[in-house]
């Protein structure tokens, strides 16, 4: 027989403070029989005993009684007294920890740091890969989010379009064909958070662990983690492809080309039709897909834009992905994927298997931004003041480092490729330039089989002032090394 | 040498109708060059002779001709006449068509389909697992996004906080605290698009493809779709679990252990505190990780809500994923995993990896929806509405189908399971339902060992009227078959 007094130390222990009476005595009592100090078939004082003893009104010990019964905590039967259900012996506090819960082949890949040697995070003025926040259209943006929130949609609320909104998908068809002349249905679009979940999911479908993909050397850090994640071997695509489309002997054929056209990244520079064609056909000769990233296809800062190497594609061995990631901003976490047809269907069933599905409202919100014309005004402005500023950068850097360094304008993208000679220690010049704040990535940990030197510099919020400090930095940088 | 008139025929197949002069003689050159029309080494008209040929001004050629330079299409040397560039032969048009990208082992279990028997799609007022849209929030939710849109908020617009924003983990780690009765820390909280992202990722983490996974048996269909879906082979949780808590002979260790303590799907009960305690030890004896999906935690109809088996667990060896997909709607696309200290930093890499990320707004707004009292608020209200719609819907079916089916009120969620006699073909009848119009699962095909026969209906938006039509159906259903 339980005593009220163990009843009420229970609950002084162990209910919250701001419970009510009924509350407290159902998670006291609950407690305590959950850490063995009141024991299975132990029985309990009656309602009308409980609630003298403890100052509570009946009723909610009655309340608290019957919550632990259909919890299966306590028993009662007619005319006996409640008391605490059988429950099974647990393992004694005293033993030693159970040994951790170990992790599977696959996840030890996908959780290992495949991202060494560099150092991000930080929030600075020079990380490449950053779009400015301050230009973000919040006004317009923020009108069009409530807009889209207030309206009742029915059905779209629902489960429905686990591919994206309809309209999203159309608008951003619309946008693609007038901005990048690209021409798909919108049956070929996938919405999902960004280029590294649409990266995950054509890996799942493509490849196993152990097969061979290939990317442009130096590359982008990102995509090569993902792979490493996702068990792949990374290979470089070689800068000569072979003349007669063949993989030479024991070349393992690739299962995926990964490629960056529009701006390569990081080298910046746009990819000529001849190593396009290039590319599609020895993709073709591999059967390996080409997943080409169109990550900064809205910046192009030489020449006009190309349209993507999905367009050029007949043999239907292109996906390309895109992302608001720069255009707007990253925590957007809205990017897409278009796949030749005969993948639509299994690329919708993966899709939904996976759950990387994007926010309804955000999804409609942007279908109204890319229809109303606001998004390619956005895009007009922003691209003439990321030009001016990426001039700014390259000019403050030829000035500032002279003949130490090899600076060219990209042809496109948000950041500045700086090359260095072989000998100057580029992680180590990164290191000395994060102490005194600022972040970029070191070009040899992006390197595959190439052995360049160099820093990767965003400029999407360069001034003309920052500029020359952070080349001031650079060449004391290199001078100390 | 190519003539004008060749280079018109080709603006006039090629170029879209809407383009500048500029942009319609590049685009067109381009299409002959890729479409070989135009042959390597062909000599261009000078721009002079061009644009007397073409009406244009001479500068808009001048723009066209350097924006194809630039795109390797076309090379300009001094003194001669630009010309075609060398391009790598292409397979020929007439070619067979190269056979197609082929999936990986793991992309077709990934995209096989692993839902047969059942049809879903049509959004029908009693379609298991479905909120009321026109219970949404739309008005305060519009006004919390707006808020948050129009802030600057400078790095939070970044790639910062993969894991989630962290003012909606602390205002997440607080809610589950009150109304589920969980203790967390917010480090141990990520933020992804809903429970099946969650199960995916903890799928890749902890498993193997041919490993064991145990589910309750009848079973939640859309975890049983994602387990086959990641290679894995499902088993019943027994009904019994060992007492001794060692595995039988020959019996293979599962990985993970998936359960919905708070309301059985489908069958909608509540799990006693001796099974808790028997799964939470029958999983550590295995080494196995609990998956204890919360799905449906926030409506409870019958006694008082229970914490999860989450806080019953010593051993670290639980894993809480919830979701805004009842409680708000589906196409929140919000949900979260909770995880034991130990695996916050796989997690972390893995879900970085993954790209399963939430949009920044709909999180900051989420945060905001909850400090502010209105999510409580709304679950009060909705929880009410749902309690009368379930008592309205179970009534109606006990008085339409009397002794045909097995009614019982479930002890929370969002359906009610009718069960049949064995002989009861019910994926049949669930066709006939849906011919009437009516969305509902057949139990059967939710069952792994188990051989029971049924109906999950929903009744998020069930009215008496609705709720008489559908019990005849059904009753006219069955005399049918």
């Amino acid at each position: 027989m339980i005593e009220p007094l163990e009843i009420a130390a229970l609950m002084e222990k162990f209910a919250p403070p701001d419970a009510g009476k009924a509350t407290a005595l159902r998670l006291a009592i609950r407690r305590g029989v959950t850490e063995r100090v009141l024991r299975p078939q132990d029985e309990l004082p009656s309602t009308r005993k409980a609630a003298t003893a403890l100052a509570m009104s009946r009723n909610s010990v009655i309340e608290a009684y019957e919550g632990l019964q259909a919890e299966g905590v306590i028993e009662t039967r007619r005319g006996a007294r409640p008391r605490v259900c059988a429950l099974p012996d647990l393992r004694p506090a005293q033993t030693p920890r159970p040994a951790p819960i170990a992790l599977s082949q696959r996840g030890q890949r996908l959780s290992a740091n495949h991202r060494e040697g560099y150092r991000v995070g930080r929030i600075d003025a020079f990380a490449p890969g950053l779009p400015d926040p301050s230009l973000f259209p919040r006004d317009d943006w923020a009108i069009c989010l409530r807009r889209v929130a207030r309206r009742n949609r029915g059905g779209l609320d629902m489960y429905e379009e686990y591919q994206g909104l309809p309209l999203l998908r159309e608008a951003l068809a619309l946008h693609l064909k007038r901005s990048r002349g690209v021409s798909v249905s919108p049956d070929q679009v996938f919405i999902l958070p960004c280029t590294q979940s649409a990266m995950a999911l054509m890996s799942d479908l493509l490849t196993d662990p152990g097969d061979h993909v290939m990317m442009e050397d130096p590359c982008y850090a990102g995509g090569k983690a993902l792979f490493a994640a996702k068990g792949l071997v990374t290979r470089a695509l070689p800068r000569d492809l072979p003349r007669d489309l063949r993989m030479g002997p024991g070349a393992e054929p690739a299962k995926m080309i990964y490629v960056t056209p529009s701006t390569q990244y990081p080298t910046g520079t746009r990819m000529k039709l001849a190593r396009r064609m290039d590319v599609l056909a020895y993709a073709e000769a591999q059967q390996a897909m080409v997943i080409e990233d169109d990550y900064d296809g809205d910046f192009v800062w030489k020449g006009a834009d190309v349209p993507p190497v999905f367009s050029l594609d007949k043999a239907a061995s292109v996906a390309l992905i895109g992302t608001l990631s720069k255009s707007l901003m990253p925590a957007m976490r809205l990017g897409w994927l278009i796949v030749p047809p005969a993948l639509v269907t299994p690329v919708r069933r993966a899709h939904r298997a996976l759950g990387s599905s994007v926010n309804t409202h955000v999804q409609a919100a942007m279908a109204e931004f890319i229809s109303s014309g606001r998004f390619a005004r956005h895009l007009r402005i922003t691209a003439r003041t990321y030009q001016e500023r990426m001039i700014c950068l390259t000019d403050a850097l030829q000035a500032g480092l002279g003949q130490d360094a090899d600076v060219s304008r990209p042809d496109g993208g948000l950041q500045v490729m700086l090359r260095f000679p072989e000998e100057v220690d580029d992680v180590r010049l990164h290191d000395l330039l994060w102490d005194r704040g600022f972040q970029m990535l070191p070009l040899s940990r992006l390197c595959i089989e190439s052995r360049e030197r160099g820093l990767i510099i965003g400029f999407a919020r360069a001034t003309p002032k920052s500029s020359a400090r952070l080349a001031t930095a650079i060449a004391e940088g290199l001078a100390a090394l």
